[in-house]
């Protein structure tokens, strides 16, 4: 009925590859059919793998390659060892190549993103890739960038991201006009950091053009889901995702001990297990698995590098729908109507920024 | 048997002032018998309420003014008008003619920073006052700090936090020797912001002095209680903060519904409802209530601005420990130890920095 969507896999990125890699996507192709995956990796540790999953091996295909690179590895090392010929650039290689729509690993994140900016280049009139992170909120899922791409933003670039989130927001969520807020510390129009003042004046005056902005939120707003898609500059990013995974562990852990304390709470726990089991679902950080390299020329998406066969089954969902909702076609779209994109491209080769 | 503490109190601060501040020293004078009060503010308000709590009343000295910091004040507006008048400055001016051990307010916190830093003056050797806060984590309450007193510090500002954040760790903390840890967004010495690495190498070589120094430290580090003293930028501290306080309410939600949603799991809710309410006492933000102002010549604690009497019990008891533990002795003698600020004290004056 529909086209297939070619996912290309570095099934040996992350601690638990390539099993945990191969299992999720086996899981991932019962809930999406029309899935095509290329492997890319040590054919001798992936064949045995697919003859567990018979289901999966017609709808794979394995391209061996020996090199492989470390979760410890520095980018710039890793990009000199495995440019060409390593599980990681290959399977980024095949979305250059316009074999796969979407590249995914859970390797290394400073060497995937090297790689993939080296690889696919970034789009014409976006300055700097960006790590985008589905937030599950109060409301509904949000998008939260940059997650650690980069340290530093200028106020440009806080714009850029504004752009690629609300594209992304579009093609991942059912709205054609998401709603964009800047991270601050503070909602009045007088506080804060020159560079998030300038991206409000500029997207103060965008706004329509595929988004409305919604002006400043703070760091309770993200739970809140007061916008669909918060910006941020990398490294506050990063610390305001891995804050949030802490918090809700640590709340998680209060509330064990809490109906641990006697057996009228465990009485109590049990009667409730039903309850508390969704709520654990809801909280498993395995099923909002992902994150999102934008601004490139090509999509590729990062699994947590713990993850196990239901992390990957979220993060390859996450792959199929950007494939399948044209996520590249959005992101281009939304630049074309933005205002500030067109004086830019004065140019019409791509500029060094 | 022991001195008493006196509290110089901005009675007038916060949304529910004056009646939730006197109410909460009410209940503060029960905990800690040997508390006294200065109330600032107008007295035709405040003297009604002392009636109400006759314990109160004979710990409590009431200063009339009749200038009162608006919750939406500009800083330089509100120290143009609140200078030296209102019940914000008198209750600071307080600490600063040693009458009270340590003031409080639940007024807007820019207002009370400004007025906080011209009344009182950075200490000598610290270029910048911060905001710290007593976060509740796995293992025990730890402190982090700026909380967004400034927005961007260097490494230098970064090192004296640390001095300033150890130092109240040592006074509200069963520990002479506090672990403290740079807020960066990996654990691998290469990443991150050059200020907080040239920090780091400046922990490193003076760990030992009232401190031990971890290294990095990330975002889930937090949560976890990993170090004693988690150090960051003002702006970075904030986010974090807020997005911890929101993810917070947004698993008690989740769990909220999730006990409602059959009669089973709501029947198990009631069971298991005292360790549900324990849980829920753990995390209410009101018991650990109060932003310490640090690096001034006196303490000054910010209650939060929609306080009750519960949160404002709390913040006039971490008040008492602060100065029952000579925090700011406590402070000096950490900066003595501090070798950084041997050779940076060549001039006898205070610098500007």
């Amino acid at each position: 009925m529909t086209d297939s969507i070619t996912i290309s896999v570095d099934a040996m990125g992350g601690d638990n590859a390539p099993r945990a890699v191969i299992h999720g996507a086996h899981l991932a192709l019962k809930e999406r059919k029309n899935t095509r995956f290329i492997f890319h990796g040590i054919k001798s540790q992936i064949d045995p793998l697919l003859e567990e999953f018979p289901d999966l091996k017609p709808a794979s295909e394995v391209r061996h390659c020996e090199t492989v690179i470390a979760m410890d590895e520095k980018p710039s090392q890793a990009l000199r060892k495995g440019k060409g010929v390593s599980s990681m650039w290959m399977a980024i290689q095949s979305v250059k190549d316009g074999e796969a729509d979407v590249a995914i690993s859970g390797g290394n994140t400073g060497a995937l993103m090297a790689m993939a900016t080296f690889c696919l280049r970034p789009m014409e009139g976006i300055s700097r890739p960006g790590i985008a992170a589905i937030w599950p909120t109060l409301r509904s899922d949000i998008i939260v960038l940059d997650m650690g791409a980069t340290i530093g933003a200028d106020a440009r670039q806080l714009v850029d991201y504004a752009i690629l989130g609300s594209a992304l927001a579009r093609s991942l969520f059912d709205t054609d006009n998401p709603t964009v807020g800047l991270l601050n510390v503070g909602t009045e129009e007088v506080k804060g950091l020159e560079s998030i003042k300038e991206a409000g004046k500029i997207l103060s005056e965008a706004s329509g053009a595929g988004f409305t902005y919604h002006g400043f939120v703070e760091g309770d707003d993200i739970g809140k889901g007061t916008v669909d898609v918060v910006v941020t500059e990398g490294f506050v990013g990063n610390i305001a995702l891995k804050t949030a995974e802490g918090t809700a562990r640590q709340v998680a852990s209060y509330l064990r001990s809490a109906l641990m304390a006697n057996w009228v709470s465990r009485l109590g726990a049990l009667l409730a297990s039903s309850a508390l089991n969704a709520l654990r679902r809801k909280m498993d950080p395995r099923t909002v698995n992902g994150g999102v390299f934008m601004g490139l020329n090509g999509i590729v998406i990062k699994s947590h590098g713990g993850s196990d066969e239901i992390g990957y089954k979220s993060a390859l969902g996450l792959a199929y729908e950007m494939a399948r909702s044209r996520l590249m076609d959005k992101i281009g779209d939304t630049m074309q109507r933005f205002p500030i994109h067109k004086p830019a491209q004065e140019q019409p080769t791509q500029s060094e920024v």
